[in-house]
């Protein structure tokens, strides 16, 4: 992760100016990471993250308020990751088709790795609803970005818009849930490769 | 509603065995659908529910004996409301595609006239995982033997199977969040349209 991303997530006030403040504040998020994914926000709590992240708790006061603000923070952060985890899989060369199939098999990895992910982002819904709707937001404006790009360039179809981008973005998720977080039975790749002859083709009995 | 469903719903020693029975039950999973949807599991209560009904609370524990159990058996009614929503939407004669496309549009018909469906749902997350795990697994099981059905009788392509089932769910699911409960900016027809044209055809710029 790249130190602009992880000074971003703190407020306006709270940027580390140190490499070893920088650090600290990457521990802690992950640590809350942790503490959320596992104990849920309500019991989870400050001195459980910073046991967790090996800080004292001085440190957490040093960038955040509170444990709503760390959550906060975290919901940005995981959603700053969400999207790096799909723009790492992407390469130079990929037809608008690629991409999206790379997209989303970046991000069955990253959740396979980061199984919490969907309790945070869930949680969040009830805990910080502005944040989970962001992030949402965020998300299919991305994707709707990449549609676009691909229309005008000839490699989708025209008139690709937002609910499409809501559209993938539903399958991914879901796609996400089934393969990455609930069960590992079956090959990310294989799953890429349904979503993507979806978009290639649809469903149809011609294609 | 037909009473069976409702029966259904109630655990197996407290099924009405009257007319008004049923209809207390009814009133019961209605304004607890209200409560819970208005307030939140946690602070949704049992008094609130009973008020919202207009039913004494020794109504309420004819038929469930805590919060817990309202909440479990209003999922499960929720999930058969989807799934009858849906359902409603089928007519005799259509396609497989038409029928994915009607699915889709009579859901979304529902979500907008229920929109508390997504908060229930989405808590049962935290509230009770069994039942949020089931009405996905049921909701997607369901999808999988429409496509199967579809395939088998060669309007719809060979080899469909859960992945193609979860893509599908995920994409009604957000395309309900998006277009049914946070905003009616759209019109659903348009909205189920656009999902139909990505099953029947894909993105890409063939087709």
């Amino acid at each position: 992760m790249s130190n602009d991303r992880t000074v971003e997530t703190a407020g306006p006030d709270k940027i580390p100016r140190t490499a070893r403040g920088r650090e600290t504040l990457r521990k802690l998020l992950d640590a809350a990471a942790e503490e959320f994914g596992e104990k849920g926000f309500h019991d989870g709590s400050i001195s459980g993250i910073t046991r967790r992240a090996g800080t004292a708790l001085g440190s957490f006061y040093t960038y955040f308020d509170s444990k709503d603000e760390i959550f906060r923070a975290l919901v940005k952060d995981m959603s700053e990751r969400v999207k790096t985890s799909a723009g790492k899989a992407q390469v130079d060369g990929l037809t608008s088709l690629e991409r999206e199939r790379a997209a989303l098999a970046g991000f069955m990895e990253f959740a396979r790795a980061h199984k919490e992910i969907y309790r945070i982002i869930d949680e969040a819904e009830f805990v910080d609803p502005e944040s989970y709707r962001k992030h949402y937001e965020t998300t299919a404006r991305r994707i709707r970005e990449r549609l676009e790009y691909g229309a005008a360039k000839g490699d989708l179809k025209p008139g690709l818009g937002e609910a499409h981008a809501w559209a993938i973005m539903g399958m991914n998720v879901f796609l996400g849930l089934r393969y990455a977080v609930w069960a590992s039975d079956e090959d990310t790749d294989r799953v890429a490769d349904i979503a993507a002859a979806i978009l290639a083709e649809g469903i149809g009995p011609k294609g």
